[in-house]
């Protein structure tokens, strides 16, 4: 059977844009992941009108309607009733759910309101419970006349696994419409990309590719009719052969990890320095839980009087070449190296904007070094955009250059 | 008259995930300080058959619909076709767009095809062109039998300065319904800034308040019908007094732009010492333009060698009490100071997780110092949630402790 599914997103806050829809995007992937694509998504208020009208609207264009939010215990949780009242179906109050979510508010040493748990246990008879680990409110899997309504709660923490447990129960009813591969090709245009893909699926007409540019690399995805799957395999792998090492399977590119990995193989240390990016290169390392096994620390020079008197860049340079430089972006390298005795390390120095630029240095200007074992990599680079993107595209492009640079050396 | 919105989001790649509706959250934000809440949103693939249903379910239940997505120049944009077969809407070219387009795209040195722009170019007669300084496509306004129709291109950088435009056409024809002002309470719990809004309140009993603890603060929101608002300006002048220093009026709380101002105007200089929060503090600052009239920079020390060896915390200290320790902090704080030379300084160490926590010390403990001409204030915090919330909730505690640091100092 073909599962054609609508998603009702219920929250004033979503309407209101105080809330991202994140559950939506969440649920999405993971949909499409596993070959699955939503009919239609409609997000209401926290009303029951626009919440039956909405449950109307889907009931009539799908099989599996999933409502998301509304399910707490206060007063303005009216998801449950509403849906109830909607089905016509009888409800009754579940003994094992008023224990388990006692017992979830005891140990979190949370005040007890017995009526507000009675109305989260009061569920449909033949129905299954989609437990929650993180909160009170339970799941509901409800079917009645071939339709399955699903009800789940709205926080992110909450919702994100409950979707992966229903997720598993759709897909052994349902027959996924296609089959996907996604993975990133890093230091690659878009357009060089597209070629070498289409070279490879020349033999294989049933795949449909599709390129979406991001700030760590390029995003490729193939995908197909789920009966050519195994073509589908087949032409990922020859896709990931042909682009060597800038290919990395999977939905995220993850180069610190990838550096963080060959840095602990090898016993080497990295350290950064940064100017323009202030700080974003050593956040996006120490994301990595165990970021401290292969990462010593970082050196941020706002200002030409740091960048002399913690690297030792030269007062020379700093006024004949400018901080903005190929020869600071070198003497900041020099600087961890000798100064910090590190292996590795990353040097950022540029002009993010919005003011700042000239016409020889414009915003967007970005120095970007590399050191692996005494050896430096120097690039120019040129990013366009917001300040917020000019820094963001620096630090993809500086930890693309630290992976190839390693990797060169490495293999 | 009263406004009933409805939103249709048209893109595959939003049911699939792969994007965030950022464009209803900015557009559901805007309308909310304006004063209107949209009924009803729905997302639906780039399929005509959806798009017309969706067009469907929205006539029938609002007076303005506004479609948003697949208004681009090529065969699988089919949003504008799609709109005008459904309104049934006879359409012409439209040669000062022709004109328009092809400047634009001149000017950026992007291939001209006279197809694709004779495309974007055929509008409905007696509509309004909204115009598109970011891209090619235009916006559409069209009235017929009462009901309003309009289209705007989907990339954020076009939609949301078009959506600006076309809100000032809405708030002058449509009359706003509640009217709501925000502010953001520093350093203190839900609990208290609900407790003290509550009795500035009780004279104004037709005003709503809304409290949201976010990181960096409790965000308060009070709202009440339109015909109130200037008991509302009142009501919200009479909380911000009775907060005093910890509120800030507006939709951000802003905090590094505090401490900046304060920064600039003694002509003091911010340095940062980070441990946990691995550049993320810097970050946070740097993103800030011109934050290098008051900040030199930061020293990150993810290792106990670096902290020894770039700020002299010494070995004693790290045996004996620890990294993670308030006499750490401490160091740290010495350390910039008296290394640095910097009046006034932030450092951070903690433990972000998931791994490396003890029963002593475990995941979540954070020790924040401050330093103002020479006066330090250390504190010790515990962070719930994951790594990535114990990360963030610290940046947010640190810089306002900074910031009242300072308050203190400078009043």
């Amino acid at each position: 059977m073909k599962a054609k599914i609508t998603f009702i997103c219920i929250g004033t806050e979503l309407l209101a844009g105080r809330t991202l829809n994140s559950n939506l995007a969440f649920a999405g992937k993971k949909l499409e992941q596993a070959g699955f694509l939503p009919t239609l998504e409609l997000t209401v208020s926290d009303n029951p009108t626009d919440i039956s009208d909405a449950l109307d609207i889907a009931e009539k264009r799908s099989n599996i309607t999933i409502t998301i939010g509304g399910l707490g215990p206060t007063s303005d949780d009216i998801t449950a009733e509403t849906v109830y009242s909607f089905l016509h179906c009888p409800v009754h109050l579940n003994k094992t759910l008023v224990s388990q979510i006692t017992s979830f508010l005891q140990t979190r040493k949370i005040n007890i309101n017995l009526d507000n748990i009675k109305k989260q246990a009061l569920v449909p008879e033949n129905s299954t419970i989609i437990s929650n680990a993180n909160g009170t409110a339970p799941g509901i899997w409800y079917e009645k006349n071939k339709k399955i309504t699903i009800m789940l709660p709205g926080p992110p923490q909450e919702f994100c696994p409950m979707f992966e447990d229903i997720l598993k129960k759709i897909e052994d009813i349902f027959i996924p419409e296609f089959f996907r591969k996604t993975g990133f090709v890093i230091g690659t245009s878009e357009a060089v990309v597209a070629q070498k893909t289409v070279e490879v699926l020349k033999k294989y007409p049933m795949i449909t590719p599709e390129y979406c540019a991001c700030p760590e690399g390029v995003r490729l995805t193939l995908s197909t009719n789920i009966k050519y799957a195994d073509k589908l395999k087949n032409a990922f792998a020859e896709s990931a052969k042909r682009f060597g090492l800038s290919f990395t399977a999977g939905e995220k590119a993850n180069i610190a990890k990838k550096i963080g990995d060959i840095l602990v193989k090898k016993n080497w240390k990295l350290a950064t320095v940064e100017s323009c990016t202030g700080g974003m290169i050593a956040a996006k390392i120490t994301d990595l839980p165990g970021a401290s096994d292969f990462y010593c620390g970082s050196v941020i020079t706002y200002s030409n009087e740091w960048k002399n008197k913690m690297l030792g860049v030269t007062s020379e340079t700093l006024e004949k070449d400018g901080a903005v430089s190929i020869k600071t972006a070198k003497e900041m390298l020099k600087g961890i190296m000798t100064k910090y005795a590190v292996e590795c390390g990353i040097a950022v120095t540029g002009i993010a904007g919005p003011t700042g630029g000239t016409a020889e240095k414009p915003v967007g200007l970005v120095y970007i070094g590399t050191l692996v074992k005494g050896d430096i990599h120097l690039t120019e680079n040129f990013f366009k955009g917001t300040r917020k993107n000019i820094r963001e595209r620096t630090v993809a492009r500086a930890l693309n250059q630290m992976y190839f640079h390693l990797k060169q050396v490495y293999y």
